[in-house]
C-alpha cells in the first residue's frame, strides 16, 4: 500500500518568483491543502469542523527543499502517517511530478487536534481514532521517510592539529 | 544591539482561514520576504541578483507555530544570523505584533547561496561575507534562540512494569 495521494494541483502564476520556480512558501501551501484533504479523510472536514466543533492545528514543521519546480508543473503531494496519540498527528508529505516518484521536496508535520469553543487541546473522537488507526496499519511496510527527524545546522570542521 | 526587523506587513484577507486566523503557509510567506529582506542588505537585491547572477535558495527549515495571528494584525519579523560558512546562511525569524515581544512563530531557514547560471552552489562575495560579519558582529550578544535545533516527534510514554 503506497501512501495517500491527498493533493493534485498546477504550479500557479501567483506561486512563483521572477523566475519560474515555485517560492519556498508556496510548497508549504500545497502542503498545507494536502492536510486539509488529510482531515476530510479523518471526518474533519469543513461541515464537521461546524458540527463538532473541531479542527486540527499546525504546531510545528520541518521542510526540505530538494529539487526546484516550476511554472504550470503538475504536482501531487503523497502522504504518510508517522505516529499519533491522543491528541497529536506525526505525518509526513512529499510532492512529486504527477506519476513521478523523485522527491521534489519533503514536509514533516505535528498538528494537534483542537476543540475550537477554546480553542484547547482535545482527544481525537473515536471515529477519527480508528480512520488514524485503519490508514496507519495500510502503511504499515512503507519505509520511514529519510529526511525524518533533521536537525538544521553548520557544522564547524575540525581545526586540524 | 536587537535582532534586525527585516519586514512589516498587515494580515492580509487572502493569507486568513474560515476562521480568519492566518494559515499555515502564510506564516512562511511572510518569513519568506523577510528573506528577501535580508538579501536587500547583503547586496543580493534583484538589481544585484542580475547583475551578478547570484541568489539565496532556501535548502531547509523549521517552523514553530506559537500563538494564532489574527486578519488585519499588524506583524513584524526580528532576525538573528545564526551560522555562515562560504556558501550558505543558517538564520532564525520570529514574528511579533509591532512594538511586541512575545514570539508569535519561530523561523529557523538554511539558505544556499547559488551561481544562478548553473544553477550551483558558489561562495558568497567579498562583499557579503563582510556584511555578513558585521551584522553577526551586532548581534553577538544576543541569546541563542530557545527554538533552535528542534526534532519534531511523539514520545512514546515508557510502558509501565
Amino acid at each position: 500500500m503506497p501512501a495517500l495521494t491527498t493533493y493534485t494541483t498546477n504550479i500557479h502564476p501567483d506561486w512563483v518568483d521572477y523566475n519560474g520556480h515555485l517560492r519556498d512558501a508556496f510548497y508549504l501551501l500545497i502542503f498545507s491543502y494536502a492536510t486539509d484533504a488529510l482531515m476530510d479523510t479523518l471526518g474533519l472536514d469543513s461541515e464537521n469542523r461546524e458540527a463538532s466543533g473541531h479542527s486540527l492545528f499546525t504546531l510545528e514543521l520541518h521542510l526540505n527543499y530538494l529539487h526546484e519546480v516550476k511554472l504550470g508543473a503538475e504536482v501531487e503531494v503523497h502522504t504518510q502517517l508517522i505516529a499519533h496519540d491522543a491528541k497529536r498527528l506525526h505525518l509526513y508529505h512529499s510532492l512529486h511530478l504527477v506519476g513521478d516518484e523523485k522527491e521534489l521536496a519533503g514536509n514533516e508535520q505535528m498538528l494537534l487536534h483542537v476543540d475550537l469553543a477554546g480553542p484547547h487541546a482535545a482527544p481525537f473522537t473515536e471515529a477519527s481514532l480508528q480512520r488514524l488507526s485503519a490508514i496507519s496499519q495500510e502503511q504499515i511496510d512503507l519505509p520511514r521517510p529519510a529526511l525524518l527527524g533533521r536537525v538544521i545546522g553548520i557544522k564547524k570542521a575540525p581545526i586540524k592539529p
